[in-house]
């Protein structure tokens, strides 16, 4: 299979990786996605910041962001859209887990298109399935967005069907927790609530937003356990991520929710690059 | 810094990885670690069984044996030692989760030379530390020696002694599991116990070994959840890997085992390569 592979490692087309690099050796690395509209990576500070505070809870060196945004204009041309994948490893090492005191942090930015898609996600909403795979609790990594993500693979084997648009994970105490590439906010009247991450799941950037801009759209936002029957019991449910913004969900296994505007009025807000407004 | 990169990536020294391998966006894959002696890899049949197995449990093509035979033949020279590193990961995708139908996996083979171990730790034992950091326990992970190894990472980074040998870990029951490069056994009596390895850990080849090994030198085998206090109140522990075989385990934070044999009788008998009786 072919696939346009358009990536720097270490800021260079002609460097490659190598089975030493620790991010291949043990997932010992974490990354971000986020679009590019126009030329722009879509709330970069946001993202550089997750990439810090993910770096930092790992004991990795991120590289500064002056190096990482020469990167992507490296790569971007001018007035382009796609997506840029962002990943930091702790870098090459002896075989073995004992991490070297002067490692070099392995910087990768690569290149792919925007997703394509279907418009009804946006327009009528979406259908979740509902993983038997369930996270576990490891509260050293949970809100990282690390490279251990076997789960995710997991999970996201469990189905083929193209109309289903994302997986909903529960912990192994049936927790509602997150989506296989998306976070996920429920409306209980007038108030938000998004799952607890305290122990797995992936603290996204998008979520942050929705955090902030709750009580721009009139709710209070809360962040708690949250349980499968309130889950289904919720007035609204959607799902978020950096790539698509907001999907209303209507539907999960047999249950389904009435239409709604909570993702379009999301959608609305979170277009717009706040970087600069909340920073 | 520099290190010894010797490496096959689909049997050719020429190529590299590149980030859209799934084992190094996501950790999709597993490996296993074995020593070579006189230039033939040790108990290879046992790892390619486990490799094969681990496989399966992801739902990666294995590599046929020969394959794998090959490369470790194209790296390693006549009556050479080393320690040989096979890697298996579902190969490349475009981003994001899901597994493309046709996955084309990539393995790699690397070369390093063998550790230079302390020989008191053969002689006189060794000292485990007893990490902070607790195995999350995920069933459908459980056994596999796969490429999500950031536990293990964390774990290594909580000591700096190089008197240490291998960090104790404990799930977050407090059932003890493993050490971060080894599996464990204890004597009581004439029974050798070893933690149960249906919810985290890694289940090494030299783990099989022992439990087959034990009948042989006068134990009952068993495999059950085991606390720390029994540990504790163990008449011998020792930690095993396929490269150092067995270690008599002497101390552990403020706790000390009295001399043991245990460990230098394993290791007369792992020296022995048993693929051709056990199988």
């Amino acid at each position: 299979m072919q696939y346009v592979h358009v990536y720097l490692v270490n800021g260079r087309r002609e460097n490659g990786l190598t089975p030493f690099d620790r991010g291949f050796a043990y997932g010992d690395g974490v990354f971000r996605t986020l679009p590019i509209y126009f030329g722009m990576p879509h709330c970069w500070g946001r993202h550089y910041r997750r990439l810090q505070a993910d770096c930092n809870a790992l004991g990795i060196v991120c590289p500064a962001e002056g190096v990482l945004r020469a990167d992507i204009a490296q790569l971007v041309g001018n007035g382009e859209d796609g997506v840029v994948k962002v990943t930091i490893t702790r870098g090459e090492s002896e075989r073995g887990y004992a991490v070297p005191p002067l490692a070099q942090p392995t910087r990768v930015v690569s290149k792919t298109a925007l997703p394509n898609y279907p418009e009804s996600h946006f327009s009528e909403g979406v259908t979740l399935f509902l993983c038997a795979t369930r996270l576990a609790r490891q509260p050293r990594l949970a809100g990282i967005k690390h490279l251990n993500r076997l789960e995710n693979v997991l999970a996201r084997m469990e189905w083929v069907d193209s109309q289903i648009a994302d997986g909903l994970l529960l912990d192994d105490d049936g927790n509602v927790i997150e989506c296989t590439m998306s976070n996920l906010f429920v409306r209980m009247g007038d108030t938000l609530v998004t799952p607890d991450l305290s122990r797995c799941g992936v603290a996204g950037v998008t979520r942050e937003r929705v955090l902030e801009l709750a009580p721009v759209l009139g709710y209070t936002a809360e962040t708690r356990h949250l349980r499968l029957s309130e889950l289904m019991d919720a007035d609204e449910v959607v799902i978020c991520n950096s790539l698509f913004g907001a999907w209303q969900v209507r539907h999960l296994a047999s249950h389904a929710w009435p239409v709604g505007t909570l993702a379009s009025r999301l959608r609305e807000k979170l277009r717009k690059d706040d970087d600069a407004i909340s920073f």
